[in-house]
């Protein structure tokens, strides 16, 4: 999008992502293309129900192979673990355990910190229908819970992954936050928007529109913050021009010729 | 989470999203969900290829009926923006035309002042294997692109809905970033926390673990800066001070007794 390779730094840079007891290989596979939207690639299984290696994970994956083919199994969350150096639970709901709860944006900043200074970190995700066994929350440094609907805070595997994903990637994407995208067409300059204002206002003079004189500053103001708003390219410049001597015919050159 | 009954505001307040000819109930269905999920309730369908009402989507939605029950139907996208005033378009490529492209982040932050106006926003997505035809694109204010891995940057038409929905909710909500929660637990005292370090520290010296008279202050200092880190509260504290008399034997209250 803004020209980084996400791609170089994917393999070693982002936390891992542990699913514990997921039940249905076709969520493993949603979630690892979750994953590789947001460049997150170490993807570790703790029994997953259904077994593994999974076709209906591969069907889900919509072409995140590289996530599946090196996932990881384990027997026990702790040994999923054993190589981190901190790692974040998400949950839905309250625990009622004294841990520090956070928001998917501050883990992410969080996360950025920590594996800027080589600290290796991940993300445990529980069974899709009854989230982490408290046992295994324990095994955490921190919490996060996803901001959503009080009334309807339910997400699915995936999208749970997405979410803490996306603010992953967002957290130094360099994507501006608004863009106008002109490939290879050229910003009008001012003094190309200015010959149109003046051919403009030349055809509106003589078509009458612009009699009421008392009234003349203000509309011409308007019709100019209107066109300075559509931030013009060259060729749309011209074309305006064009449109103008289209529909009140040639421009009249007061002015003698050269 | 943060207490604030977004229920109350859910009819009212957000952007309409737009379905245009989505292939399969289902996705209606997880799209209404992820609406749901971020307080919006204002579905509109055109031309939803597998017909509607969909029992598909009632049975994917997991719950979010309300959403799907007051989902209005219509022929073309021109009808169902008709009512909207300012509307983005969600596309996840370039569309080569001259239209400002935002994050998701600021696609929220705009329609939280235009809506804060009063002015109807929307959000139009396409058909989830084509995306929006230009002539649709091209009724639209605003384009949204979601930063992801340039190299695999599809999302499904309900994750797609949960990400720009997500931001929309989370632009407005008070969740704090970061929270420790602690229910009805006190956090303990300086005073509490000074009468355990005396107390571990009295054990230690009786152990020799600090006899090194020239490394002792560090080591303490060390030792105490590890249990102000935990954040302790008042029951954790007692259960310290039980911790270390249970392995260190009864404290030595070698001041007089009053």
């Amino acid at each position: 999008m803004a020209g980084t390779d996400y791609r170089q730094t994917a393999v070693t840079g982002g936390p891992a992502v542990i699913l514990v007891e997921s039940q249905l290989g076709e969520n493993i596979g949603t979630a690892a293309r979750a994953m590789f939207n947001c460049v997150l690639t170490d993807l570790r299984l703790v029994k997953p129900r259904d077994g593994w290696p999974s076709e209906r994970a591969k069907a889900a994956a919509s072409g995140a192979d590289i996530v599946l083919d090196n996932a990881k199994l384990f027997d026990r969350v702790e040994d999923a673990l054993g190589d981190l150096q901190h790692v974040f639970a998400t949950t839905a709901r309250d625990r009622d355990m004294v841990k520090r709860v956070v928001t998917p944006r501050q883990a992410a900043a969080e996360m950025r910190t920590l594996i800027g200074e080589g600290r290796a970190c991940g993300l445990i995700f529980g069974p899709e229908r009854s989230g982490l066994l408290n046992d295994h929350v324990a095994l955490a440094d921190t919490l996060i819970t996803v901001p959503l609907n009080p009334a309807f805070s339910s997400l699915n595997l995936a999208q749970s992954v997405l979410v803490i994903g996306y603010e992953w990637f967002t957290a130094v994407d360099a994507t501006p936050a608004s863009a106008l995208p002109l490939g290879e067409r050229v910003p009008a300059t001012k003094a190309q928007l200015q010959e149109f204002f003046e051919h403009l206002e030349e055809a509106l003079d003589r078509s009458g529109f612009l009699r009421n004189i008392a009234k003349r500053p203000s509309m011409v103001r308007n019709i100019r913050n209107l066109f300075q708003r559509a931030e013009c390219t060259e060729q749309e410049v011209r074309s305006l021009h064009g449109m103008v001597t289209a529909l009140a015919g040639p421009r009249d050159r007061a002015k003698p010729e050269p």
